[in-house]
């Protein structure tokens, strides 16, 4: 059995860090998690620089990629004009990414979710027109900052409209780490159902997303969202922590054995080195801990 | 359903905290989690002060507990000297604990494998005879730090010959952290076919804690140790984290809509007052993120 790992550190997890890292870097960060055997990174957002300076030149970023024939580079879009800027890249993969409730998708994306919806199918009719793989990620699938509990039978029509519109794939995305294995368990199982594979995008804000990763490959999902060392926080949250660690997911993937094609010495030397640039320890364990290696007795 | 948590922070958390609190301290720690509903709490552990100055005056700390009906009062013992202090205090349930694996029991206990099984049936039987539940802990079930990797038969093995001693229950530990779902998922399969209650020790150290929690209860466990914060280091790896913290657990087995018998506010707040005490930020992150309650739209 194999999972696909997508490290979204570059983007999901340096956009929430108060340290903002240069273009070059990113990029350093990028070709770092390739070369320890990531099949999908999402290495950038075209957002407006002026609300996210984390983001900032990401055009200069994907133009400082090595290129690994074998990896996924893909990018994050939250509207047709973030679209635009990525279709004249050299990326491979578009992540256009909605929350499902209003009040979210307001202030993150300007848009009612029905004009997301919308915005969803003309980007991936555009994206495959133009030769580029086009996922969907539905954010806020378990739970909403603003507006509490998510109804599951709402999440999983939106994913059926979705699918309508031919994306390679649906990202059910616990934007603000509240969900519960229970949960993950139901949409995931019933997403599979709507025909197109299904990934989810955990956060461990709660210490429940290798939990929640573990139900997601349990109920079928082929596909994990992680971010090396754990790094990305949260707006809503100061002290609460941001993606599981790809190195821990990796950790445990591998014990289960689960194939992900990462080396997970590799990975651990990459969280190692973004802990130096980054200057603070990161959230990810098995860095800190090190894998299964006796001591000498 | 419900699973029975026993929080072990005030012994397993404490003893490896760079900080030694005061009996005192330590006896209001044991009373804040009876008042937050903790069924069971590993109040002490019977062991030399000179190795462990971290857990010296247990009879202290057993003197200054405000006894609640309801809870399991808990003692931790590595002999049965540590028996007979434990049988001259009020405690409820001695739990016996020995490693494994040679190496890590002879460092840890002074004694082979044998002389732990024979001890362990020696306490159970006094135990019993003294009124005291009596629960055995096989240490290092999934992994040791000397020795590498366990064999599940042979845990499986050890725990047969334990069940015929008679003991309330047996506790399968990943005393280091490095177990995954699918070992947790094996032994507790295996072992609730022995006829007794299951419990299963967990450490976050590698961030599978939680996830193993999740299989052990898929499989049949009843107990989950767990620790407030999730303080509790590991002497092996300097910087590691500790046991799975409680109120996350709680977070977790409430939302999967099984009872615990604890207020997980109430849990969340002894965890803050821990955090003032220890005088450092703890590994627990629902204390941090708060439970899911929407911000003001």
């Amino acid at each position: 059995m194999r999972i696909e790992i997508c490290d979204v550190g570059p983007r999901d997890g340096l956009q929430n860090d108060p340290k903002i890292l240069e273009p070059e870097v990113r990029a350093e960060l990028v070709n770092r998690l390739a070369g320890a055997g990531l099949p999908r990174i999402e290495a950038v957002s075209f957002v407006n620089p002026a609300r996210v300076p984390q983001m900032a030149g990401a055009e200069q970023v994907v133009a400082a990629i090595d290129r690994t024939p074998a990896v996924l580079y893909a990018g994050l879009v939250l509207n047709e004009k973030g679209y635009d800027r990525l279709a004249r890249t050299s990326l491979d993969d578009v992540h256009f990414a909605f929350a499902a409730t209003e009040t979210f998708n307001m202030r993150n994306s300007n848009a009612t979710v029905e004009e997301s919806m919308q915005t969803a199918g003309r980007i991936v009719t555009r994206a495959h027109e133009d030769g580029i793989r086009a996922t969907v990620t539905i954010g806020a699938s378990f739970g909403c900052p603003f507006e509490g509990k998510v109804d599951p039978g709402r999440i999983l029509d939106l994913a059926a409209r979705l699918v309508e519109t031919g994306p390679d794939e649906i990202v059910f995305a616990d934007t603000i780490g509240v969900a519960v294995p229970k949960q993950v368990k139901h949409l995931v199982a019933e997403g599979v159902k709507l025909g197109r594979p299904v990934a989810v995008h955990a956060h461990n804000t709660r210490n429940t997303g290798f939990a929640n990763a573990y139900a997601a490959i349990e109920a079928g999902a082929s596909v994990l969202d992680a971010s090396v060392g754990g790094v990305g926080g949260c707006p809503f949250a100061p002290r609460a922590s941001g993606n599981i660690a790809t190195e821990d997911l990796v950790y445990m993937l591998h014990g289960e054995g689960i194939e992900t094609g990462v080396d997970l010495d590799e990975l651990i030397s990459v969280a190692g080195w973004l802990e130096d640039v980054l200057e603070r320890q990161l959230e990810g364990q098995v860095y800190r801990a090190g894998t299964f290696a006796p001591v000498a007795g």
